[in-house]
């Protein structure tokens, strides 16, 4: 009884990542025992003119930053899905090892998801498409607009879906 | 004339990488203006039970050890050629980019090589197999015997890799 009065008291913030090589989706969210709060949103870019190292580099030092700055007690990386090209795929793979790396160095706990997992989580619809799953992110964080960058509200979507999984999870417990 | 008389007075030393999650290959050699010389190789192990951020830590921990022990003035890493596994080879290329991030963080100049450049620039044949290459590896490096495991003569064989085209780049340039 104890630890569940501690639980409700406990707020939680999560960082959300939507890996990539020219643009990193980044979303922060508070989760309170009642609801999700948004903290911050952006993209880290990266200029294509560079090589890849340099790139991998830039993203290192930009999350690192994010990281320091709000200090997340959860780091949530989406899985990678490859369904269209193996060339592109395998450099977001490179900079998702970067960003893994990063987040278990510098931020708390970590945990990845796959995109049906964030589907499921945020829809109920693991065929969901990005309007829905957009029009969920605005709707669940009490929005007035939807997140822009698309890899932005890709980014939340992914610390949604740790705040709702975890939130289950402690509702089976108890 | 002086910038050649110059050249071939330096020695270079060069880190090879062969990437992977479960075993990194690493070669390190010193390039003389005669020859090659063999300064040390090995591998970089990860338990296939940990997770993989928590591999790729040790890889990042493991490869930054090495590069400040031997401060190399290249680190040469060989790029990835996906002919099996799609999951395996996104694990790999995630590797791949902390072993690119680590090298660009702590190493001296970057330069990656494919499969098809390490062949040609070893035996001229960019259709050699495993055997070829490490009775060439053994062959320039003058060793008494062939590097074991095969990660650690691939390694070995991407930083020769780098030390032959270099030669040649500067031949062409006399």
């Amino acid at each position: 009884m104890d630890l569940c009065v501690k639980f409700k008291n406990y707020n939680m913030i999560i960082l959300g990542i939507d890996p990539g090589l020219a643009i990193v989706g980044v979303g922060l969210i508070e989760k309170t025992p009642q609801k999700s709060k948004l903290i911050h949103y952006g993209t880290v870019l990266t200029p294509k003119f560079e090589s890849t190292p340099v790139r991998l580099a830039m993203i290192d030092e930009q999350i690192t930053r994010v990281i320091n700055k709000y200090r997340p007690d959860v780091v949530a990386v989406e899985e990678l899905f490859f369904n269209t090209n193996i060339t592109t795929g395998i450099k977001v793979a490179e900079a998702r090892g970067v960003l893994l790396l990063c987040a278990i160095k510098h931020g708390g706990l970590l945990y990845e998801y796959t995109p049906l997992q964030v589907k499921m989580a945020l829809t109920g619809n693991g065929r969901a498409d990005k309007k829905q799953m957009q029009f969920m992110v605005r709707a669940i964080l009490e929005l007035d607009h939807i997140p822009k960058p698309d890899d932005a509200a890709d980014a939340l979507a992914v610390a949604i879906c740790h705040a709702n999984t975890t939130q289950l999870q402690h509702r089976e417990i108890n």
